[in-house]
């Protein structure tokens, strides 16, 4: 079907739901980093972390089909896969991780998360991002609205130094300065009488635009949290699973969370969402809710869960989305020079951003400088978006399946956009 | 793995979550209505409408193989699958539903149908049955909650004849005695200063207990519902897709709800959910919430929700629901004659419900009694559980693929139990 008669049975199916690019694409198939339109162009795929071995690879779709051949059932019944996955998953983290919830996306993993960190502190009051997405629930998205008006929770400036809380100051004195207004907001909910449960916060602040965080920040705001009887909840649903170049994205941002979410890359596909925490925590949890979730825990989620594994073992895609990584973003820096716009470019691993902006010493953002570019790139054959929290960050976040030659035929591709809008 | 080892390997992993059975089954394989437990050992399905047209069946499986093997991305591109699927699924509804919002589960959908009718209505307050369970997450929760204290919700005593309101009344009176506390919901949220948003009932009243609901009760409450100002969602996550023999629980109790959630049979097993309702409505929602759900709306779920259709359709599993269940119903109902425990049989299609009493005169619910029933009935090779209100009906609730040997054979060890247990 014409992507025009397309667009207009899918308003009137499921109405105006969002779309990429000016002219949007309509995909037909996709095989490790490509993904290909229904006039068989072919695109480098630089935005799904979901599909993160790539996508349509074999192993995990063999694992799927095995599953689904099998047996897929709930959780109510005894079955060994869903353990093997979460000893796996569990033996990936830190030590305090013991044990695992199981869900279906990354919203429902806030949920538990939330609601393992309420009911363990015996508080409310949640500390999260000033431009911060953890999921689309009714509480999970409280967190996401603009200003944060719920008293249960409270937003904090993200820590950044790009357009840091203050200018002229160091980036020891910028940290105490993010460090006060996470206890300003642990005051504030004290003032207000609402318990303190924790702070929630993506590992990277990545959709606030990957900022680079004052170094000591997350460690610091963690022990803050603990002495307020609080506890950090690391959402790694985007910087988890070796995005980072790093397993968690913790690991990158150095700190220990106390409840860890995930989420999007888990089953390449397959909806599939995990709460991990300690043995006490899970209990209390599991104890006062009695939590079950239909889907969730299944053959056919642990199958996917454990081939994901596999693959990101076997091919080290950890090793190679941090060298690859670094070498994309080691050239995006250096091409600084050349385009005034790129104001900033950060991240870690296959997660980099380009800060857009109409003017490099006010650092104003250009957000419509930022959608052109991914128009642009689409065009060229290269699919990303715009994101961060005012909307004018390039967002790089590709499979980990992405490699240097794909690093390269996109600086090249980029490198000719660059010419276009100079 | 033996069943004991694998308890204790569970419990280390994933903490005290439910489990079926005093000794639990641990399954291995399924077919059609047919689970295998790690020996080998061949049970009957009489539990899991998530596997709705049987266990593993290789048309679904097909589909979803092919669709993970060639693409599976989420919704911001262009895919022509989710939206054959939207078209498919919107026909078999009334002529009011007119488009659909995909999400992977139960929980997800009813966030979605409560959103939905809060934005549309203006108002907050949703009134919800005294026995019911919608899904997990915060703002869901808060209708099983027992008793129901946000003050955003009300409960309402669920509409039935075993357990009536009043004794010694009409079945009309007692209709109106029902509604009557409907109309007293809608006013408390009046004198509370609460706007009205409408009233959110699983079609069947499945959680209940299946009851027999006064006739006329649904079609009034919607009536009721709509003067006031709301609107009226169904719950089909249990009660729809043929599982009453009609294709939608509304169909069987005799009403037309502006919002129907939709979940855990549509996709075999595929995480799946959906919310459909009028262009307005869910133009509204879309406007006022940006909803996006990374896993929804995907080519897998478009292809596992078109190969169940393809299956309910080409084995006329509705029709074959409706005489399975009437013949099954009816001998069980024989067989109240012989079994003073067996106080009340109840449901439609392939789904009923036994009221599991220890005094046929009193109704005295014998929940011990029923969970002893499911617990032999397993040794005897048939799955399934005790439910209801009260906790003490067995709940009968096959995979459609349930035919009527299955039938036959179960009433064999059915009646089996009841000499056992006489």
């Amino acid at each position: 079907m014409q992507s025009a008669e397309l667009k207009t049975k899918r308003e009137k199916l499921i109405g105006q739901a969002e779309l990429f690019y000016s002219k949007p694409v309509q995909l037909v198939r996709g095989e490790g980093a490509y993904l290909y339109d229904e006039q068989g162009r072919k695109y480098v795929d630089m935005y799904n972390n979901v599909p993160c071995v790539g996508h349509a690879h074999p192993h995990v779709v063999e694992a799927i089909s095995t599953a689904f051949s099998t047996l897929n059932v709930h959780s109510r019944y005894l079955h060994n896969g869903i353990l093997d996955f979460a000893e796996r998953l569990l033996r990936l983290h830190h030590e305090g991780m013991e044990q695992a919830v199981f869900a279906c996306s990354g919203t429902e993993a806030s949920e538990v998360a939330l609601m393992m960190a309420r009911i363990a502190s015996g508080g409310k009051g949640i500390i999260c991002s000033d431009a911060t997405y953890h999921g689309n629930s009714t509480e999970v998205a409280k967190m996401s609205a603009s200003p944060v008006t719920d008293p249960m929770y409270r937003s904090i400036p993200f820590p950044q130094t790009y357009r840091p809380l203050a200018d002229g100051v160091s980036e020891s004195e910028l940290c105490q300065l993010y460090l006060d207004r996470v206890q300003l907001a642990i005051d504030e909910f004290t003032r207000n009488n609402i318990p303190f449960a924790g702070m929630f916060v993506c590992s990277l602040f990545a959709n606030e635009g990957l900022p680079n965080i004052p170094q000591g920040f997350m460690a610091s705001a963690t022990d803050m949290v603990h002495r307020a009887g609080g506890l950090m909840i690391a959402d790694e649903v985007q910087a988890g699973y070796c995005r980072s170049g790093h397993w968690w994205g913790y690991e990158a941002s150095g700190f220990a969370p106390d409840i860890v979410t995930m989420g999007k890359p888990m089953g390449n596909g397959m909806p599939l969402s995990a709460v991990v925490a300690s043995q006490e925590l899970v209990t209390r949890f599991r104890d006062k809710t009695g939590y079950f979730n239909t889907f969730a825990s299944s053959p056919a989620q642990a199958a996917a869960g454990m081939a994901v594994l596999d693959v990101i073992e076997q091919e080290d895609l950890r090793n190679r989305a941090a060298t690859t990584g670094d070498y994309l973003k080691e050239r995006l820096t250096t091409l600084q020079a050349r385009c005034n716009a790129m104001g900033d470019v950060r991240g870690c691993g296959l997660f980099l951003s380009i800060d857009w902006v109409s003017d490099r010493s006010t650092k104003a953002p250009d957000v419509a400088g930022a959608i052109d570019v991914a128009n642009r790139l689409k065009d060229q054959g290269f699919l990303l978006s715009n994101a961060g929290a005012l909307n004018n960050v390039v967002k790089i976040r590709p499979p980990l399946a992405f490699d240097r030659n794909h690093a390269d035929d996109f600086l090249d591709a980029f490198c000719q956009v660059l010419d276009d809008i100079s």
